[in-house]
C-alpha cells in the first residue's frame, strides 16, 4: 500500500465532466489499494468570476479580503470533487486548507507555508477515506485565510506529500509529462521518463511552465518524488527525483523564453563598483536580472548588457537613466525583440561538446548569437526573437535526430 | 454609542450595485457613532449556481459536502461587502461563521447554533472596525462547516446580537416593515411601528414571510430588539419587542396562507385514542398539523378534519389510508383548494368583538367559513382559496376603514 498525493489544477476540474473524470482517476488509484490524498485548485472559471466580481466593486481591494474571496474557489471545487467521488461509492471527505492543517505567514496573496499539521488528514486516511484538500490556501496566526499565490496548489500538494511522507506526489496537468522541447512545436520531442530536481528547476525557469519552481524546490528539499502526468490521458508521466545512475541521454530539453528584454547600458565609467550599483539598484526594485554580459567600451568606458523579464524592461531603463547619477551612461538601449533559447541537462558539464553542438546547429541555420550564458546544467543563448522557434527546432534536431 | 447588528439577505447583495448600497447603509450607521456588525447571506445567484453545480455532479450529494459547498456563498459575499466598505474608507474586517465564533450541532443542512464566542468580533469592534460576518454557517465539534438551513442568516444575526448584547438587530429586507396586510394587495395596508414577538411569530407562521420564525423565537428568548426595514428605501421599519403599554390598535394584521391542504378523515370509530393515533402517526412522519376540527358523524362514528402544508397533503392521506388499520375510516377526502385567513393582535383576547367583526366582514361578502381556530392572539378561518384575497380585503377594510 502506497500513500499517493494527487494534485489537479483548475482546468482539470473546470466543469462537471472533468470533475467526474478526476473522480475516476482518484478512485481507480484508491481501488488499487493506495491511500489517496487529492489536492485541487479552484475551477478555472470560478477564479475568473471572483476576480471580476471584486474588480467591479473595488479594484484596490485589500489583499486580506481578496484572499477571503479567492479561497471560496477551492472550497467549491473540493466539495464538488468529493460529491463526484461519492457517486463512485468510495468514502471521501473534503477539507479546507486550515482543516488539512496548513498554517502560513501573513503575506496575503503570496503566503508561505509554515507548517502542515497532518493529524486530521492522517485520521481520515486511517479510516480508509479519500481526502480531498483545498490547495492554494492556509491560515495565518491571526486565524485569517491566506492564499499562497501563483502555483500555490502545486506547493500545497508537495508540502502535504512531504509532511505525510507520501510515496509519490502526482501533479496532473494538461501535458503528458516533461518533454525535450515544446511538443506542440517540435513534433518529435521526446517525453522524459525521469529528470532530476535541478534539471526541472532550470526547465521551469526557462519557460517550460510544467511545474511551479517553488514546488520543485520544496520537493527537492524534502525529497518528495514528483510525477508530472496528464489528467486527460492515462499514461505514465515524467518522474522528478534524485537520479543516481547516469542515463545515456545527457540533454534533458530545449526551451525558449521570449518574454524577456535585453538592456544595454553603454559607456559607463570603467571603475570598480559600477556593476554593483546597477544591479543593486535593480534588485531594490525587485527586478530580476538573468544573463549578464560586460564588455570593454571605447575610451576607458565599458558596456553592461543584461536581460530582464519583458514587463520589467521599461522600469529598469527609467531607473538606470535617472536615479543613479554615478553610472552616467552614454546611452541606454532596450531591445524587447529577443528570446532566450537554452539546453538543459545534468550530464552537460562533463561533456564540453554540448555547447559546440548547440552553436553548430545555430550556425547551420545562420542564426546570430547575441549573448551566451552557461551554468553547470544549462547553456543559454540570447538571439533575435524571430529566430527563436527555428533555433529550438535546429538544436533539438541536432541532439535528437529524427528517428 | 450603540452596538447595532445589521442583517442583509441574498437579494440585498445580489449584484455590485446592491453591495455598494449596503456598504453605504452600513457606513452611514458607523459614521453616526455606532459599533456595527453586519451579517450577510450569499448573493442570490451564487446560491442558485452552487446548487446547480452540485446537482449536475451528484443529485444525492452528502449533506456534509453540500454544506461545504454552500458555505462558499457567504464567504464570497462577506469579502465583496468588506471590499465595498473599504471604498467608503471605513475600517472593516470580514469573518466566516467559525471566525465569528459560531459553533453548531452536526445536523448538516439544518444545524442549530450551540454557542457564539464573540471574542474575536468584540476585539475587532474595540479596534473601531466594522465587522462583516457570514450568516447561515458555523462549525460543529468535528471542525466541519455546517449551515443553519432556511432563514439561517436571520438566526445568525439574532444569535450574534444576543451574544453581543447588541442594542438592536436590524433585519433589512425587500419590504419596508410589517404591515397590517400584504401591501401589494391591500393598498391601504398600514406599516406597524411596533409589534410584539408573539404577534410577529403568528404573522410569520401565517405566511407573512417577513421574518423567519426561528429567529423571532430566539429574539424573544434573549430579548433582542428587532427592526424590520427596507434595504432599498431609507425609512424607519417595524420594531419587534416586548411592548408594555397597550396601544389603541388591537389588530396587528390580516394574513393569508394558501399553501395548505384540508384533509377530512370521515367516519372513524368514536372511541378514545383515535385522534391520538392519527396525529401521532402524522408527527412521526414530520407532518405538521395546523387547524383541527372534530365533529360527530353518523352511527357512532366521528369525522376528524385538519390542515397541513400543501406539500404534505398526499403523504398524509396515504399514511392514514393504509398504515393505521385501527382508524378504519369510511373515506378520506383531501381538498387543496383552500386557504387560511387570519387576524393577529395581542389585544384580541380581551376584546371578544374581534371575532364577530371578522365573521361579519366575511358574511357581507358571502364567503363561507369551513373551519375556525382561535388562539390568544389570533383568529383563523379556513375558506375556499378563490375567496381568500377578497376575504383579506374585506377584513382589513372592516378593521382599518379607508382613511
Amino acid at each position: 500500500m502506497s500513500l499517493i498525493v494527487q494534485k489537479f489544477g483548475g482546468s482539470s476540474v473546470a466543469n462537471a465532466e472533468r470533475v467526474r473524470n478526476v473522480a475516476r482517476i482518484v478512485t481507480d488509484c484508491y481501488r488499487e489499494g493506495n491511500q489517496v490524498v487529492v489536492v485541487v485548485s479552484a475551477q478555472g472559471d470560478t477564479t475568473d468570476d471572483l476576480i471580476e466580481k471584486a474588480r467591479e466593486i473595488n479594484p484596490k481591494a485589500s489583499k486580506r479580503e481578496m484572499d477571503m474571496l479567492m479561497a471560496a474557489g477551492e472550497q467549491i471545487s473540493i466539495a464538488l470533487l468529493a460529491m463526484a467521488i461519492e457517486t463512485e461509492r468510495c468514502p471521501v471527505v473534503s477539507m479546507l486548507g486550515w482543516q488539512a492543517g496548513f498554517t502560513t505567514n501573513s503575506t496575503y496573496g503570496a503566503a508561505r507555508i509554515r507548517t502542515v499539521d497532518t493529524a486530521r488528514v492522517r485520521s481520515a486516511l486511517d479510516n480508509n477515506m479519500i481526502v480531498v484538500v483545498a490547495g492554494f490556501q492556509g491560515l495565518n496566526r491571526h486565524d485569517d485565510i491566506t492564499t499562497l499565490g501563483r502555483g500555490g496548489s502545486d506547493t500545497s500538494a508537495v508540502a502535504l506529500a512531504a509532511a505525510l511522507h507520501a510515496d509519490r506526489c502526482q501533479i496532473f496537468t494538461d501535458v503528458e509529462g516533461v518533454y525535450t522541447a515544446d511538443p506542440r512545436k517540435i513534433p518529435n520531442a521526446i517525453k522524459l521518463r525521469e529528470i532530476t530536481y535541478d534539471e526541472m528547476l532550470e526547465l521551469a525557469t526557462l519557460g517550460a511552465q510544467v511545474l511551479n519552481n517553488r514546488s520543485v524546490e520544496m520537493a527537492k528539499k524534502y525529497n518528495v518524488e514528483l510525477e508530472v502526468l496528464s489528467s486527460m490521458k492515462r499514461a505514465p508521466g515524467t518522474v522528478v527525483r534524485e537520479v543516481t545512475r547516469m542515463e545515456k541521454m545527457l540533454l534533458r530539453g530545449v526551451t525558449k523564453d521570449a518574454d524577456i528584454a535585453r538592456i544595454s547600458v553603454v559607456g559607463v565609467p570603467d571603475t570598480p563598483g559600477i556593476a554593483f550599483k546597477i544591479f543593486n539598484a535593480l534588485a531594490g526594485r525587485q527586478i530580476n536580472v538573468d544573463v549578464i554580459l560586460q564588455s570593454i567600451g571605447r575610451k576607458g568606458t565599458k558596456d553592461i548588457t543584461f536581460t530582464t523579464a519583458k514587463a520589467d524592461g521599461e522600469q529598469a531603463v527609467e531607473l538606470l537613466s535617472t536615479k543613479i547619477p554615478e553610472i552616467d551612461p552614454e546611452r541606454i538601449v532596450i531591445d524587447t525583440g529577443v528570446a532566450k533559447v537554452s539546453v538543459v541537462g545534468a550530464g552537460m558539464e562533463t561533456h564540453p561538446g554540448t555547447a559546440a553542438k548547440m552553436f553548430e546547429a545555430l550556425y547551420e541555420r545562420n542564426i546570430n548569437i547575441q549573448m551566451i550564458a552557461t551554468s553547470e546544467i544549462k547553456i543559454s543563448v540570447i538571439i533575435d526573437a524571430a529566430d527563436a522557434d527555428k533555433a529550438v527546432e535546429a538544436i533539438h534536431l541536432k541532439f535528437f535526430p529524427e528517428s
